[in-house]
């Protein structure tokens, strides 16, 4: 039923060993003292390109040079588009990736500093995308999803077998839900290990388009709006495969959030955790602080999916600038 | 010779595996650029307590136990104070802290906090030291000091243990240099697994007190001076017993640092690398973006030793507040 097995994310571990970070599992005092039970961080902000993005795209393109690859594109700007660009590089394949001339050149230019081709393509997002699937069509490019992909998904479920390693009697997981990659991988790989572990998504109040497809029982378009967790933003894919059954079938719980709750989550990173995050990362942190999760069981896990917030708007938020 | 062998290192490394956390060694992108060679941080910023000190603390206390030991005390009100709270509570040792009377409620709450009785004696940190030495004398306390201690020191060389695994041909390793237990550590175990490795202590302009005693021959006293990397600050002890003897054995090079380069790394590693980091924890960053290090053999490591930094201090340096 699943898209993966368990020895599909043994696998990817194997493959990604070396190249992405084995993240640090510390517990928070000042979360534990409001949630009223053990509360622990899942540092993904150290992986080197700021984000857990970086497991599901080296172990998709270390799967990809085993089948003799060698080229790769994405349309992603963000967090997926840095790790296929940072993870072509460390395994040596070439890597596109496509972006419209409206995204800000501090985007590209980031992209571009991995060693990425930077391929400028019309003036949406989708038209983006249509020339990575030219790319695909007339040039042997592999393309690599940012979510819904069963590589990419055994690779970010890595962090739920690390979760359950150094913590086996966690009881509830607090996952940051989008596209469904990461949560689907980390619930898959808990739940398999141990099936009485909550699994929960926390997303923000507007626009989340996993929470309305879940709600509507198939996936759906939403509007995209504005949101401190940007990252968090994007549909689902109308012929989503994988990621949308995987969460149906594995989430015990949404927890929506409003954008000031967001920003509570980022200002509670800095001054009490000392963590620099983006504001998907921190819609675990705004969660407990909000007290959605005072009937939990513990220990409770956060997965703290990120770093890479525009600096200007992080200053801004904790009151500087 | 030397007050440890690698053989305590390793055994150092398996007492405190599992309360200590195996921190990630993250390449910075910004800093390989400036130094011209690659560039990798070790992030001891996420040990439970936030510096690397809980290294020394929990192999320390770790043998204490070993020997049948159940009471522990220092004096230090910083990163050893809450390393030994920290490490005590963990392996089941009562622990107390002496401070004087003029120690801010916020550093007597957070040792508090960590489960350690706080023992107010006097109005300076030698009333402070006296009151501890007394509970060693007269109650069957175990004192463990901060630097100057050959178990301390065992627990600190873990970190050139985990940089030489993990990047095994490192040339050059900058270490935070004061009392000299983490630089002679970290540079202990690396040039006892590879000699050509260059290890760097970094450390402040003005009141420096290992610095003095390395120009002295021998261990001097230094005025204190307000600095922002006040985790350097203090003496080494007039009867210094291991750690400058093994610093002017194993040290290359010291780099002095002013004020505004302190300042400097903290502003880099936060807008940067997305790091929170004390002053002290800087000053490996500050002297890569001073050029102090522009004939450096790479790749170079950074120690980042800690993020406990007062968080109105941080704002007000990074342009916030």
């Amino acid at each position: 039923m699943s898209a993966i097995s368990l020895a599909d994310v043994y696998r990817a571990r194997q493959r990604i060993e070396g190249r992405v970070c084995r993240t640090p599992l510390v517990q928070s005092p000042a979360l534990s003292r409001i949630a009223g039970v053990p509360v622990h961080l899942k540092l993904e902000t150290v992986q080197p390109t700021g984000s857990f993005k970086l497991r599901g795209a080296t172990n998709a393109l270390a799967q990809l040079v085993e089948e003799g690859a060698t080229r790769v594109v994405t349309a992603s700007t963000g967090n997926h588009g840095r790790a296929v660009a940072h993870a072509a590089r460390a395994l040596g394949m070439e890597a596109a990736v496509c972006m419209s001339s409206l995204v800000p050149k501090n985007k590209v230019d980031a992209v571009a500093a991995l060693g990425a081709r930077v391929v400028i393509a019309g003036k949406s997002q989708d038209d983006a995308q249509i020339e990575a699937l030219r790319l695909v069509r007339e040039e042997g490019f592999a393309f690599v999803p940012p979510f819904d992909d069963a590589r990419v998904i055994a690779g970010q479920a890595t962090i739920g077998l690390e979760i359950l390693e150094a913590l086996p009697d966690v009881a509830t997981i607090l996952v940051p839900l989008s596209g469904g990659g990461l949560f689907s991988g980390v619930a898959f790989a808990a739940k398999h290990i141990n099936r009485d572990v909550q699994t929960i998504g926390v997303t923000m109040e507007r626009g989340a388009a996993m929470h309305a497809s879940l709600a509507a029982g198939k996936p759906v378009l939403v509007d995209e709006l504005e949101t401190l967790a940007d990252s968090l933003g994007g549909g689902i894919g109308l012929d989503n495969r994988h990621t949308f059954a995987m969460t149906r079938e594995l989430i015990d719980r949404v927890v929506l959030l409003d954008e000031a709750s967001i920003a509570r989550g980022i200002v509670h990173a800095y001054r009490e955790e000392r963590l620099v995050v983006e504001g998907a990362a921190a819609v675990g942190m705004s969660a407990v602080l909000d007290g959605a999760l005072h009937d939990a069981r513990g220990p409770l896990v956060i997965v703290v999916s990120g770093c890479n917030i525009d600096i200007e708007t992080h200053r801004r938020i904790i009151g500087a600038s």
